[in-house]
């Protein structure tokens, strides 16, 4: 039977018929969890009896929530996990100078890739779907189980096919097909669905732009967001220290639900305004708006790419004295990148916060967290009420160009504007 | 009659006889308080009916504490004091990207300088003494009084004269001259006292150095700290910007209460053995001792030679896999002139974590909160119980070299056993 991106995939990965609708047993290549929920998993684990992880190179510990550690609350998950880690001889355990954040440090370092099945414990798992994975957010207890299983079960998603098509205009990127795209289907568009991403404008994205793009499948309620693997993943796979990576399109005749076509061709920056990610305007309705605060980075936008968009438009200028501009770059290597380009010194000079990697504020971790009537824009992917602080605190989400422009102005402008 | 330090400054500020025991009304030149508390001085001066600060520009709040905000709490603390500023016309309001450690900024930005009288709601406050300032700490209540008044009163302290002589041994400096002091007169040997610091070796000290042992003058009790005003002040008081700026000297015939000498030669580090800065060890003692963080930055060692100490040490090496090494430049200027110098860089190569100009884990704020059974090595200034975090943890304090070396073997040595 011809097969999505996500059929083929998870058909790699079980004995049974990996059809839209059909329950599946389902072997994993890498199982996640973050100094939140891991110790949510390995309570889990214990009390199921389990003694050791399936195998210990496939487990990946990563506290990159509340860290450096933020509080003793925060210092004790961390050491839990730590701890965890050491127990089962997990091989891949990243805290202090080697962490970053998770789903921008396990595709940099190859320990996920194309073709791969990987489940964990965060909802924006599904990032990895731009390299061409099977990724998906689940439960710390179902965490638990495939971390002594190296299985899980999915019921296998119905796909949404969403061609993008058209020229992107001047400062429109993957944020911004993506933000259009919710907009477009709502914040349950996608409800237990895979959502597969496909046309020109796709093709010549970089794989850290359908990073991008995939991490927000869940914001439209995607089970996971694909990208076809071809040679640009390849290329970055390899880079990444994998080897025998292979191209993988859909079947041509596969089965897609519905299909969504976005068409770049005279749209503006994106911008999610309060208090969801699907109530998405262009950055020309809402400019004006006056801001607290500027967040560039997470596991959304902190990729080289995006520090690089930010400081060609802070360059040679000063954030205004309203606005405290936050930069996080989402990897140490991302950070030593940007160091190395001159990134970081333009972000000083222009009068920056310069952050160690972290989630930091995207959740409301630390690291620029807002008080009551305070606004934000930020290059995160989510807008919740109270997401970054105060109940009564907004946050608008954009690209990281917008981000920084605004940061300059300290009201939302379009970066040409400026 | 003759005078201290002390005395002479208090005397060019008050009509009454600034002697030793006698109590009297003082103008200030600088009236501080932070995001911790601002808040509570701002409060008691609105109680007081104040509706405007003495003198604008002789007002400084500096939200360093818990910034970038660690969470609502200290985001609504921080939009306190934002809003007083700018209700008050307050000129040094320092936030976000303008932010530094408040006695690394003050200093730097030439916004308190020799011969001043300066409070400050921070027992750190003494460490403008460095600059031949009479600095201290006070409570936010009359804080809140000064900033209304722009005058408070003292009990003129009593002097102890301390006397630093001899040859430094390598990775000895200010931070071990003053450690070691401590170590010999205890946590209240200066109890209300001023402790006058003199000699060749105090002499040989760049500001910088000086800053660090007035900073620590709180940690034997004392009053304030404070150094004679010469050309190396007066050089350092050019470059931020203040003009007429005198030498100082005190009275060669000055009363003083007690001397205390300390010698130099054969001294190793020192090491504030926790709980207390008076349980002071030559590093030899604990050479050996498990760390797990080590913390370079504070409003003790978190200046631009200090940036260098600790680079010198980590360049081409790598801290322990065991170890989060935490690098905090006090503030936005040592964070450009370190990434200048490409200090930066070499902590990222050796795999640091470097974070914003804040006071952070210095306090158990955030940045850096221990669990229980952690233990710091941090070239703070208090290691008092559950200071860095769980009421279970350990914090040792000592020089940049120090905490530097000790975080590459994972464990506390001489920077020269590396």
């Amino acid at each position: 039977m011809p097969k999505t991106l996500a059929e083929k995939i998870i058909q790699q990965h079980t004995q049974e018929p990996a059809e839209a609708g059909n329950i599946v047993r389902c072997r994993v290549d890498m199982v996640l969890a973050n100094d939140i929920t891991a110790p949510l998993a390995i309570k889990s684990f214990k009390a199921m009896g389990a003694d050791r992880v399936f195998d210990r190179d496939k487990v990946a510990l990563v506290c990159d929530h509340f860290t450096p550690n933020k509080d003793i609350d925060s210092a004790e998950q961390v050491k839990t996990v730590r701890e965890f880690a050491e127990a089962m001889g997990v091989t891949h355990y990243y805290e202090g100078g080697n962490v970053g954040v998770e789903h921008a440090l396990l595709p940099e370092l190859g320990i996920v890739g194309p073709g791969d099945v990987v489940v964990g414990a965060d909802s924006h798992t599904c990032t990895y779907g731009g390299l061409g994975a099977f990724a998906t957010g689940m439960g710390s207890t179902d965490i638990a189980a495939a971390m002594a299983l190296g299985e899980t079960w999915f019921k296998v998603p119905p796909t949404i096919r969403v061609e993008i098509s058209g020229t992107p205009q001047p400062h429109v990127g993957a944020k911004d097909y993506m933000l259009r795209l919710i907009g477009e289907i709502g914040v349950a568009g996608a409800l237990y669905k895979a959502l597969e991403f496909g046309g020109p404008a796709v093709e010549a994205l970089s794989v850290e732009g359908r990073m991008t793009m995939a991490n927000m499948a869940i914001e439209a309620g995607g089970k996971a967001g694909l990208f076809a693997v071809d040679d640009k993943t390849i290329a970055y796979a390899r880079r990444a220290g994998r080897s025998g990576n292979q191209a993988m399109t859909p079947d041509s005749d596969a089965g897609y639900e519905r299909v969504v076509v976005i068409r770049l061709d005279g749209m503006s920056p994106q911008i999610a305004c309060p208090h969801l990610p699907d109530n998405v305007h262009s950055v020309d309705e809402v400019a004006g708006l006056r801001v607290d605060q500027a967040v560039i980075g997470s596991c959304t936008n902190g990729r080289i790419e995006d520090m690089r968009e930010a400081a060609a438009v802070l360059k040679g200028k000063k954030v205004s004295s309203r606005v405290r501009c936050i930069v996080l770059p989402a990897t140490p290597a991302i950070w030593k990148q940007a160091l190395k380009e001159g990134l970081i010194e333009v972000f000083m000079e222009a009068g920056c916060v310069v952050g160690p990697a972290t989630c930091g504020p995207c959740l409301g971790g630390h690291m620029g967290i807002l008080a009551g009537g305070e606004r934000a824009i930020a290059t995160t992917n989510r807008n919740f009420k109270g997401r970054m602080g105060s109940l009564e605190s907004e946050v608008y989400l954009s690209n990281p160009a917008v981000a920084a422009a605004s940061a300059v102005v300290g009201e939302i402008v379009h970066p040409s504007h400026i």
